[in-house]
């Protein structure tokens, strides 16, 4: 399993990401799944990946290398795509593409053609956009309403970021709900793990602010866990008894 | 979709079940999910289901006429299975009388026959139990290490219960933790909805201590929703700010 979250706000754009892939339990390996294309002070651009190993990474490459054009046209790299709307496009070009090069195969191994991606930045003076990328290449944008997107295994960290997270959150506010959403995830599924990649880019700057891996053991991401765990216990007890029932006897 | 949760405390059982039913998100019912047999002083037990309406529905039929036994032995109702265990595979075996009845009828439709039941109580003397039954009829039981089950759309619901729920907790807290459950689950899913049907039963009592329904807009759980999504920002907004990039410019 994957989990990836991305969170476009008014000052920027943040994502997280783990690292844990697996072929049932008994294979776990650590893969990087947060990706990016930058061109300082012209693009920056964030691409998590969820799905089929296999998949994911022909996808990079191709966007690394380039993505053939239709009708003999010229390959064109991710770094070239002048706009993040005709990038969009051309991910879900590669991803036709990887499909097409795979379904016999696929089909003769019954295995699932299956990846889903998040991909955000910002090209020059252009605003700066987030898209969810499906199986079949076509995509949908975030929105200021609900400021963020998940790909992979996202319900368990969705109750925090429907409640804490709204486009006039700070930037580093919604990192930090990231961090938390990711917290509950890892708690109720096994297949999402540490170490975690993080990425934030604010609104115009046009370069990473933060590229960083947060591995086992570290202080602050151990000290978010352990504090918003104890948060929670005292939430609920803060909420008072339910009226249902004989009352509580006194003590 | 459904979502309903059983917490089998030190003191006792507790489900809280959702109402909503729907066949696609045009066409939304309100069902009772949440039943009780119940012989004061004899036996009290709980029974949530979720999957499809109507194997649900023909099992708990079954189980109140009474399940044709084996080999031409008379029927049994739920109500007179001398054990929870023995209970447990009668119900079981009303799921699988239930699939032979409309296994042909499902296929030619290419319906999926899906149900899973929620199955707690206390018979006589012998220790209370929970246990979680599949559409294949078999079950498994609740333990003290996660005494919690849940049935329908779990996932939203569960980090909470993780967290906050120990054998030890009191039972109007295990209350109050299951409504906070099925808040987070209302959010983030619009197939489960209010009413919800809750239900208590103290261990040893033989009768429910309590039997209720609680309806759009009343006070106790509209508060809770409130006092948990105030808890939450606050909780999220008291951890520290994560040390990663510049530090944040003196105001």
């Amino acid at each position: 399993m994957t989990y990836c979250v991305g969170l476009l706000v008014e000052d920027g754009l943040v994502m997280v990401a783990d690292t844990r892939t697996n072929a049932g339990l008994d294979d776990i390996s650590t893969y990087r799944k947060l990706h990016h294309f930058n061109v300082p002070g012209e693009r920056v651009m964030m691409l998590a990946s969820a799905g089929n190993l296999s998949v994911t990474q022909s996808v990079l490459s191709l966007l690394s290398e380039g993505v053939p054009g239709e009708d003999g046209e010229p390959a064109t790299k991710l770094v070239e795509a002048p706009t993040m709307f005709q990038a969009a496009q051309l991910i879900g070009r590669a991803i036709r593409r990887v499909r097409a090069i795979e379904k016999a195969g696929f089909e003769a191994a019954q295995i699932r053609f299956s990846i889903s991606l998040l991909f955000g930045g910002q090209i020059g003076d252009e605003p700066m956009r987030l898209f969810l990328i499906y199986s079949a290449g076509n995509f949908i944008e975030c929105s200021t309403d609900a400021p963020f997107l998940q790909i992979g295994e996202h319900k368990y960290g969705k109750p925090i970021l429907d409640r804490a997270v709204k486009f006039e959150t700070d930037l580093y506010d919604a990192l930090k709900v990231g961090l938390v959403s990711m917290d509950s995830t890892m708690r109720s599924n096994l297949g999402v793990g540490l170490p975690l990649d993080i990425a934030v880019a604010r609104r115009g700057a046009l370069a990473l602010e933060v590229n960083h891996r947060i591995e086992a053991g570290e202080t602050y991401f151990h000290d978010l866990r352990e504090r918003w765990s104890a948060a929670l216990r005292a939430a609920h007890r803060a909420i008072p008894r339910p009226p249902y029932g004989p009352a509580p006897a006194a003590k």
